[in-house]
């Protein structure tokens, strides 16, 4: 019930997704004197999109700025994991991209980029991707064109993947714990922006008024703050396009397909010799950048591909997984690649959404009009989270520079517009 | 009747706003042997958002791509008018920025940057513009918070106002001159993508198909075309949204107001020494940046304000002036400023849109699947029309390199995505 949330906050953040729940986090936490209520409009937390990822994650960018805040969310939840001992299911399964000599000598310049960062990764030659994962090295001979033979492997050690309800369980609770409020089920129509001083014209505040933004209205009530954060996720244009204020994004249909590891799939599902689960690591194919995620404890894969052209960008409220797109899309790629897969039996699916910057790929955390406003997941929200709710707590405190979990200094005004400074990302999925 | 234009054609370009225009144009021109189709939703060219337009150009600008295309643009309207005979109606009025100190001092280092262009511009004394406009160069003292003392002012020469019919008019006839087709009261429902390779699949093609953009639809039949052109202004997210193409823009509806020019405000009109035409330069109110364009033909001042905050994100058919906006909005600020325009009786006024590049505030011209895209004019469409034309009829012959009129080279990837160079404007209204 809003009756029961009609105080006066501090800070009010819409959206209960994993941006929503890391900035509410980290905002309370630096500032504990100050109420801070976080609403969604589903039941629970994490429950848009947030629920839908595939939970995977690298500390292997090109991209300085995405290195930073992917490597430092990775280290925190490494850290609540082995030292806070609050179990987010990460396994360190890896990531291996397959390429053909083609696509590898064109990212050998990137590699040498990094060298100084020495980030930990290592080449699979073609004889070791033969003997234990026994692809169909040659898919560029299949007659599909476009497809590429496999002839060397790029495995990165420090990704892996996470189980995203403990993530968000560990966020919310830590949220709550610390005197966070809460509000599920509520849904926000609108942010309320007025006048500082208000004249009584009709349809003010116009553009020579000062403005602040004072709440949001829900249920036709209005609840107060000091300070709104949107992490609204897709749907932070509804809230933000009527306020003139852009989000940097567009919103396209993810999907991810749920197969049994069984007989073929399930040998190589317990690749070994790759991580010390002895499963297959998260494995990227050459082209189309089809991906296959091990889940060992259910014995499946999950599968999906990200594609961009003729996928609409649209914003939807329910979507669905195609199970055409399944399988005529993704399944004669993925078992031309892996022959394995030819007689997988589908057993779940569901679809969700990204909020993609198609200008540079990135997160975009910036404040305009008194909102502060993180959106632009671009597909890895999750394995950025942690960094982004502590670029927003340093916003909401007025601050252009925030220490990273490890240490690490990050400029703020770096992912956001006026003084944007992101590098495109050369190894992308 | 669409069966009149039911053949198939090398280029079919959407939209017959300005940017589609020069790209019919230079297209035909450059391919005088290819069929090329121009379709326009409404009865006649240039009746969308080009129509709203302010019809003010300048050759003044910090950022190198927006100048190359400004300037040789200009150039070419120049030529016409001149060289060709055919009257755009040009006069070359200038743009006057009006300033306190601190504005521009904090411009002046990129005045300084400019130098070595040798761009034509002086700076006008506190004195001169008192003496010349007399406005009211204290209006920090007004009361109004954000506004600022007028203290000196930045005359651009190579600045001033056409005709945007007439120049509607001139490529609308030099293209049928041609042999270019026009099909006016048109409307494409949607672009049509097909797979090279129809294999019969349902849903087809998926992403690893091999596509092919062959035509568009209207009224329900196909017209079909080698290769697509949108130029649909603000309206081209409806036909590419669907294709998950991006447009990188944002529509916002920017209105016009016309008040006449009686008493006091026609001897503001005709104020004398800022430029041949002997009348007021179009000029920029320190903050907010009003603008105040003179026409002596009609003996009319027409004003405006590019509003960013509040004013809603949203594609209109049919967007409306809002007598509000300029009772509350503009006229306070305008009359504080500019005493005269105190009892300004208004007489005309209407609302367009932009298609705002929210990132970069430039346009954005690329190729994706085999459709070119000519977008996000940001409000300076008009005044870089003809070198869009030019760079979009390049992208159509393969060319990496246009040569803009005048001779100077410009790289087409500059105004891409993938290779984007493009610096934001300094110098902006």
């Amino acid at each position: 019930m809003v009756k029961d949330f009609m105080e006066k906050y501090d800070a009010i953040v819409i959206g209960g997704g994993i941006f929503g729940l890391t900035s509410a986090y980290h905002i309370k936490r630096e500032n504990p004197e100050h109420k801070v209520l976080l609403l969604e409009e589903r039941g629970a937390a994490g429950q848009g999109n947030t629920a839908k990822s595939a939970g995977c994650f690298r500390a292997f960018f090109h991209s300085k700025t995405n290195l930073k805040m992917a490597n430092s969310s990775i280290e925190f939840y490494k850290h609540i994991q082995e030292v806070e001992k609050f179990n987010l299911g990460i396994r360190w399964i890896g990531y291996l991209w397959l390429f053909d000599e083609e696509q590898f000598h064109s990212l050998e310049p990137y590699l040498k980029d990094m060298e100084p960062l020495r980030i930990e990764y290592r080449i699979v030659s073609n004889e070791e991707i033969k003997e234990k994962i026994n692809p169909n090295m040659k898919a560029s001979e299949s007659g599909i064109s476009g497809l590429r033979n496999i002839e060397i492997g790029l495995l990165v050690k420090k990704a892996g993947k996470m189980d995203v309800e403990k993530l968000v369980e560990y966020y919310e609770s830590k949220f709550k714990s610390i005197g966070g409020k809460v509000a599920y089920g509520i849904k926000v129509n609108r942010i309320i922006v007025e006048a500082e001083e208000k004249l009584g014209l009709p349809g003010e505040p116009y553009f020579w008024q000062k403005t602040k933004a004072t709440g949001v209205e829900v249920e036709g009530k209005i609840i107060e703050a000091e300070k709104i954060v949107v992490a609204a996720g897709v749907w932070a244009d509804r809230l933000l396009h009527p306020l003139g204020i852009d989000t940097y994004q567009r919103a396209k249909k993810r999907q991810v397909f749920v197969v049994k590891a069984e007989g073929e799939l399930e040998k190589l599902l317990y690749t070994r010799g790759f991580n010390a689960e002895g499963c297959l690591p998260f494995t990227i194919l050459p082209q189309p950048r089809i991906y296959i995620k091990p889940d060992i404890d259910e014995r499946n894969f999950w599968v999906g591909y990200a594609d961009d052209f003729l996928r609409p960008i649209a914003i939807e409220d329910d979507p669905q997984p195609e199970e055409n797109f399944y399988r005529y899309g993704i399944h004669p790629i993925l078992s031309t690649y892996m022959p394995q897969f030819e007689q997988a039996k589908l057993v779940n699916s569901w679809a969700g959404q990204y909020g993609i910057n198609t200008y540079d790929g990135q997160p975009v955390v910036f404040q305009e009009g008194g909102i502060i406003v993180a959106t632009a997941d671009s597909g890895s929200g999750i394995m950025k989270g942690d960094a982004i709710g502590r670029i927003v707590a340093a916003i909401y405190n007025g601050r252009r520079e925030v220490e990273l979990f490890g240490g690490e200094i990050f400029n703020v005004e770096d992912i956001g517009i006026e003084k944007r400074k992101v590098e495109r990302e050369k190894f992308i999925i």
